[in-house]
């Protein structure tokens, strides 16, 4: 089996889930009793915290832990939105989010908020410009992604950071679930108020994931209740779901010291390799761009069925993200970047992880080449 | 160790873990990927439903996956108030509810609701009559826990669904966080439109939980996203979470057979022995009550250095609820029963799980015997 889909989800490493279960079964506690073993988790999610932050460069305190990625965008954005209503309701985002910015978007734009949904170019970035042109006087949030989840355009975050610097009462929200660990983001120096992670897309587990609240950044809860997570994300803590995805991002750290070399030459291999073959058209752009993600297109192919044709001969890969997957309309991403519905349609995304070989990268490249040279004869 | 603080959480069943593990390792994919390993992740999570479904006795479609039970609360509670605030504003709930029901409603009560907190008699139990009087014209929800985290009543949800069987237009909700596998309830019979379950209050995982939505009632998401869960739960499911969670209800529902039998009777010894010593008041009503929860106070002593002095015996007992604990207010349910503050600061909750046993509970009552002794001779 090659495994070309860690955007859509990535396979947890062995010592997280075995970190899992050593807390699961041995301090299971719950972290708000007042007893040793409600001390003893307590403690396991603090040092998971602060864990995390370590990693981010931020302090343990800005660190709220919550059950994924769409959970980290919805309270980040729902959150600021419901907080300052009454400063202003204009948010600007990007044409290029994951449906958990998009969507959250729209059923604000529904509840008497204005969005500003900014156009890119063709290599997938918004440009820096039409940030500043969007800003209003009643903008209360940008909420920009850090590496995009279909095509894997880096955004140019620090720079949209400096622009606002000189603007203290504009949240500035990432998703850097696709980004972290592989592309490096500074949340301090790029001004981030809040930024989004997801544990299952670095080998840490479904279900866990964490949201950055800059020191003095306020905003509503979506969960009230038991006051956890300093009144942010109220509900028992899910410790051993946090404990794994510190770990996650540790071994994740740890890997990325080579693993994102290797993660470029396997990208580089198959560029190369796809760039050769008759009728391939790729998506991904030369710069910007994340190392882990390459997306193409088979001309005249629908991209369904050449993922079945790979998955045959033992190869997993995607056609844009994972959660669009079933709906049938193209990626919005590529049709803001100026792709065909056509092209579009055909999209397929290979998607690594450091433990992809650069063999692995030759195998696929000869099933693609077979796939679509079959596919093509069927299809005559 | 004797754990009696099974209602802050339980410890996983050692199959429960095991079942994560497989899933989480060897099922990893991606639910929404087209290809196959998705496609198996989205089998077992059918698969999952179908079981929490089947113990329920409601359909698969009626069951949706969420983080825990304040999530279960929030999603059922908020999702109804926003859906429906045109049609109108008015909330009924009790004064005992979990703090995940209680803050709830009191932010929808800072956003333009109005909520109705209705009394409770001297058992913790609400009046059908007094539900019967609360309704309005422009009732959406009424929201009444199940089974008291706190002192174990045992609500009139039956009673409360007949009387709402001739008005449609009013949603009904019910926490059973609590209560389930231990006091049965009948969803569809009781007329219960929304009902709110959590994975480790019954040997599930931490970060586990579902809501039931009565086929034909209607709420709006929390989250937004890649309309996962029929577009009211976005976010990438938590599957090996959900198969977990399925499994532990399956052998709580396996269990329960002789399991309630044998927890009344520890109950009955703990309520025995406590009955017999001097300055002890028990809480928990007689009749109405669940099997797991014992809740008494020591006249004149703090919670917290009881909770102490047992914890050095290697006994796990907790104030309240475990999400108020660390507050230093006493009880809100207490002193809905008409409690005195004083009393109500003494409060300590013992709770049980199916493999507490009668010999651990004699221990207990030696322990407390001794500690009450003990804190006596030092506090004089
Ligand atoms: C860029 C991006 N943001 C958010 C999400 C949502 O995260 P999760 O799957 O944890 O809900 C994903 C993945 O699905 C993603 O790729
Ligand atoms: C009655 C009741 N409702 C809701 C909850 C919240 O559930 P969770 O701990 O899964 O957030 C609890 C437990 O904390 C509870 O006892």
């Amino acid at each position: 089996m090659i495994y070309f889909d860690n955007s859509a989800t990535t396979k947890p490493y062995k010592e997280v889930l075995d970190a899992f279960v050593t807390v699961s079964s041995e301090y299971f506690g719950n972290p708000s009793s007042l007893h040793g073993l409600g001390g003893q988790a307590e403690k396991l999610l603090f040092q998971a915290r602060a864990q995390v932050a370590g990693h981010l460069k931020v302090k343990p305190s800005e660190i709220f832990f919550t059950s994924g990625g769409t959970e980290s965008n919805n309270l980040a954005i729902k959150g600021a939105a419901f907080l300052h209503k009454n400063k202003g309701r204009h948010l600007i985002t990007t044409r290029v989010e994951h449906a958990s910015v998009r969507a959250t978007m729209e059923q604000l734009e529904l509840n008497g908020f204005e969005i500003t949904y900014l156009p890119v170019e063709k290599d997938g970035r918004v440009k820096v410009k039409e940030v500043e042109k969007a800003v209003k006087q009643d903008t209360i949030l940008i909420s920009i992604m850090h590496v995009n989840n279909e095509v894997g355009t880096i955004q140019p975050i620090q720079e949209i950071g400096e622009l606002l610097k000189t603007n203290s009462s504009i949240l500035f929200h990432v998703d850097a679930v696709q980004g972290i660990g592989k592309v490096p983001i500074h949340l301090h120096e790029s001004r981030v108020d809040l930024c989004s992670f997801s544990g299952h897309k670095f080998h840490g587990l479904k279900g866990s994931g964490a949201l950055f609240i800059r020191e003095g950044a306020r905003i509503s809860p979506l969960f009230t209740g038991g006051n956890q997570e300093w009144k942010i994300r109220s509900g028992t803590e899910n410790v051993a779901g946090a404990v794994a995805m510190a770990k996650a991002l540790r071994m994740t750290f740890e890997k990325n010291q080579s693993g994102i070399e290797r993660m470029k030459k396997v990208q580089s291999i198959l560029r190369a390799g796809l760039s050769s073959m008759e009728g391939i058209q790729i998506h991904t752009p030369f710069e910007h761009a994340a190392p882990h993600i390459l997306n193409f297109s088979v001309k005249g192919m629908k991209a369904e069925v050449f993922i079945h044709a790979l998955e045959e001969k033992g190869i997993y890969v995607s056609t844009t993200s994972a959660c669009s997957s079933k709906k049938k309309s193209p990626s919005k991403t590529l049709l803001a970047m100026g792709v065909s519905e056509d092209l579009a349609g055909s999209a397929i995304r290979l998607s690594l992880s450091f433990d992809n070989t650069i063999e692995e990268a030759n195998t696929v490249l000869i099933a693609i080449e077979e796939a679509v040279q079959h596919l093509r004869k069927v299809m005559n």
